[in-house]
C-alpha cells in the first residue's frame, strides 16, 4: 500500500527524485465545479460555507474524484484569521470579501484580538482531521494561511484594493503600528497552522498574494521577515512538514524566499520559471506557473501551453506543476483534463 | 535665452551630462490640483474636457506654475484613440472608463475604423501646438499615446480589469484576431504620435499600463512588437524626438524594451532602479520610480525617500526623477513641494 512518503507532491517538495512532477491547481476546489456550484446553492454564505466542516472536507474532496491530482488543498479562505482576530468578513455577491470596521488606525488595531485558535478557528481543524481520514492514503492534504502582510491588507484596506494606498502610506507614516499588527497576525498564524498540522495538514502554504505591490525596501520590511518568522516557527516544532511560501508579483523577492527555509517557492506566470530557477539555485522546489488564462480555452492549446511550460523545467527536481494563480470559474472541465493528460503524458527525458 | 537644447529632460534621456536630473510626475496636471478640480467642476464630462484644447492646455500649465518642473506632458488620455476606432469611451463617476459597445469578437473587431488623425483627434494638435506656445522655450512637452496591447486591453475588455481574462484568452485562441486589432491600433497609433510631434510634442512616452499582465512569452508577441513598430517609425520620421516606454511591472522586459530604440524606459516602484541599469547597461535613460504611495504621507517622509531613490541611480547620467506610477488624487501639494526641493538639494557628486 503506498503512504504520504512516496508522494510525489512531498517528494518534490524535497526535491528528490519522482517519476513525474507532482500536479496540484490552486483553487482547485471551487466555482468551476458544478459539484461544487450545487453545494454552494445550500449554503450560499461562504463563512458558513467554511465554518462548516462538512461542507469544507466535501469541497475539499470533490476535484480529486474528479482528476488524479497529486494533492489536496483544504477548503478554506485566508480570511479566517482576520475574522476570528475582530475584522469580520462577509462576502458580498460579485464583490469579493468586505470588512466594514477596517483596522485602520491605531485604535482599531489596537483593539484586535488574538483569539485563541482552538476555539474560533477549531472548524478549520475538524475540517482537516476529517478530510485527511477521508482521503487516500498517499495523497497529501495541503494546509494554508495568508502572509501576514497580505491578511493586514484586508484588514486595513476593507477588502481588496486597486492600489493598497491606506497600507502602503501606514507603512511609510506609521511603521511601528504597521509591524505591531503584522506582530499580532504571525502569532495567531503560527497557532493556527500548527493546529492545522495537528489536525493533519501534510504541507502548509502562505499566500502572500498581494506582496507585489510593495516596492523591495517594503517587502523586506513588512512582508519577508513575517513569512521568515512563521517559516522558522513551524520549522522547530513540526520540522517534517515542508512549507511553500507564493508572493504573488514580487519578482525581486525569488533568492531572498530561498534564504528563509521555505521549502517550496510559489511562481506566478508573469516570469519565465527558469529565470526563477538560475536565481534561487536547485535546493528549493518551484511550483508553478501556467497562465490561468490559458485553461480557459482549449484542451489542445492547454496541452501545448503545458507540454511547453514542463520542457522548461520538469526534467530536474524539484517542480510542481500548477497554474501561476488559482483556477478560474469560468474553466472548462475538459481543460483540466487537458492539464492532468499533459503533465502524465509528457516526455521527461 | 534656454533654448530646449539645454532642457535637462532631453539631455537626460539623451544620457547626457546634467547639473541635476530632471523631475516630472506622471498625471502632474490633475486631480489632486485644487485649481483642476476647479476647472472640471465646470466640465465634469471627462472626454468632453480632453476636446477642449483651451482646457487641457489649462490643465497641462496649471502644474508648471506650481513647481519648477523639467517638463510638461499634454492633458489627454490613453483612450482618445479607442473612441476614434469606434469603441466610443466614456467616464462613470468613480468608475472609470467604461466601453460599452467592446471589441471583444471578430465582428466587432472588423469593424473598428482607422480614422484619419487629423479629422478625429485634430483636438490633441490643438492642444499641443497651443499649449507649446503659451510653454517657457526651454521645458519639453510630452505627447503620448497607450501602447497597442494597453489600449487594446480597454477595447476588448470594455474598460480596466483585474484579471483580463478576455483578451488573454484571446491571445491563446484567437491569436491572429489579436493581432489584426493590434496592428490596426499601431497604424493608428503612429499618425497619432506623428501629429502630436507636429503640433510641436518634444518628446514622446508609449504608456504600456497593462504590459505586466502578460506572460512574458505573451508580452514578447503582444506588446514588445508593437511597441518597435511606433518606435522605428517615429525614428525615421522624426528621428530628434526621444520615445520613452513604460510596461508596468513586467520586470522580465527590460533589456528586451532597451533593444527596440527606445531613448528612455519607465520603471514601477517594484523594483530597484539599480537592478534595472544592470540589466538595460548605460546607454538608455530610466525614468522613475518613487512609490506614489509615499508622496501621500509627509514633506519629511517624501524627502528621505526622494533621496534614497537618487542615491541609487542619480549620479550616473541617464536618469529622470519622478513616481513610479501617476500621482494620486489625495496628494498633499506640499509633499510635490517637498519632492522638487528634494530634487533640487541633493548632492549628486
Amino acid at each position: 500500500m503506498s503512504t504520504l512518503s512516496d508522494s510525489r507532491f512531498l517528494r518534490a517538495l524535497a526535491c528528490q527524485s519522482v517519476d513525474r512532477p507532482p500536479l496540484w491547481v490552486m483553487r482547485q476546489a471551487g466555482r468551476y465545479l458544478p459539484e461544487y456550484l450545487e453545494l454552494r446553492r445550500q449554503t450560499p454564505d461562504f463563512m458558513t460555507f467554511c465554518r462548516t466542516p462538512e461542507l469544507a472536507m466535501e469541497a475539499t474532496l470533490q476535484p480529486l474524484r474528479r482528476f488524479p491530482l497529486d494533492a489536496a488543498i483544504i477548503f478554506s479562505d485566508i480570511l479566517t484569521i482576520p475574522d476570528a482576530m475582530g475584522t469580520k468578513v462577509r462576502f458580498a455577491p460579485g464583490e469579493g470579501p468586505i470588512i466594514d470596521d477596517p483596522a485602520n488606525s491605531e485604535k482599531r488595531i489596537k483593539q484586535l484580538i488574538t483569539p485563541d485558535v482552538e476555539d474560533t478557528l477549531g472548524y478549520v481543524a475538524k475540517a482537516i482531521s476529517a478530510t485527511r481520514a477521508a482521503m487516500p492514503a498517499d495523497i497529501p492534504l495541503i494546509g494554508f494561511a495568508g502572509s501576514p502582510w497580505t491578511v493586514a491588507c484586508y484588514q486595513v484596506e476593507g477588502g481588496s484594493s486597486k492600489l493598497f494606498f491606506t497600507i502602503k502610506k501606514m507603512a511609510y507614516d506609521a511603521p511601528k503600528l504597521l509591524h505591531e499588527l503584522l506582530r499580532k497576525i504571525t502569532a495567531v498564524t503560527i497557532d493556527y497552522l500548527c493546529m492545522q498540522i495537528q489536525a493533519g495538514a501534510n504541507a502548509i502554504m502562505l499566500f502572500d498574494s498581494w506582496g507585489g505591490v510593495l516596492s523591495p525596501e517594503c517587502y523586506d520590511a513588512f512582508s519577508l521577515p513575517y513569512l521568515k518568522t512563521i517559516t522558522q516557527a513551524l520549522k522547530e516544532k513540526h520540522p517534517d512538514i515542508p512549507v511553500t511560501a507564493f508572493s504573488k508579483q514580487a519578482h525581486h523577492a525569488y533568492s531572498k524566499l530561498a534564504n528563509i527555509g521555505v521549502q517550496g517557492i510559489g511562481v506566478d506566470w508573469m516570469i519565465d520559471l527558469r529565470d526563477v530557477r538560475a536565481q534561487v539555485g536547485p535546493d528549493v522546489a518551484l511550483q508553478g506557473n501556467l497562465d490561468p488564462a490559458v485553461i480557459l480555452t482549449t484542451p489542445e492549446i492547454v496541452s501545448e501551453h503545458a507540454h511547453r511550460m514542463l520542457d522548461q523545467i520538469a526534467s530536474k527536481p524539484g517542480y510542481i506543476a500548477n497554474l501561476g494563480h488559482g483556477i478560474d470559474k469560468h474553466t472548462p472541465i475538459e481543460n483540466m483534463h487537458a492539464l492532468v493528460e499533459a503533465v502524465q503524458s509528457h516526455d521527461y527525458s
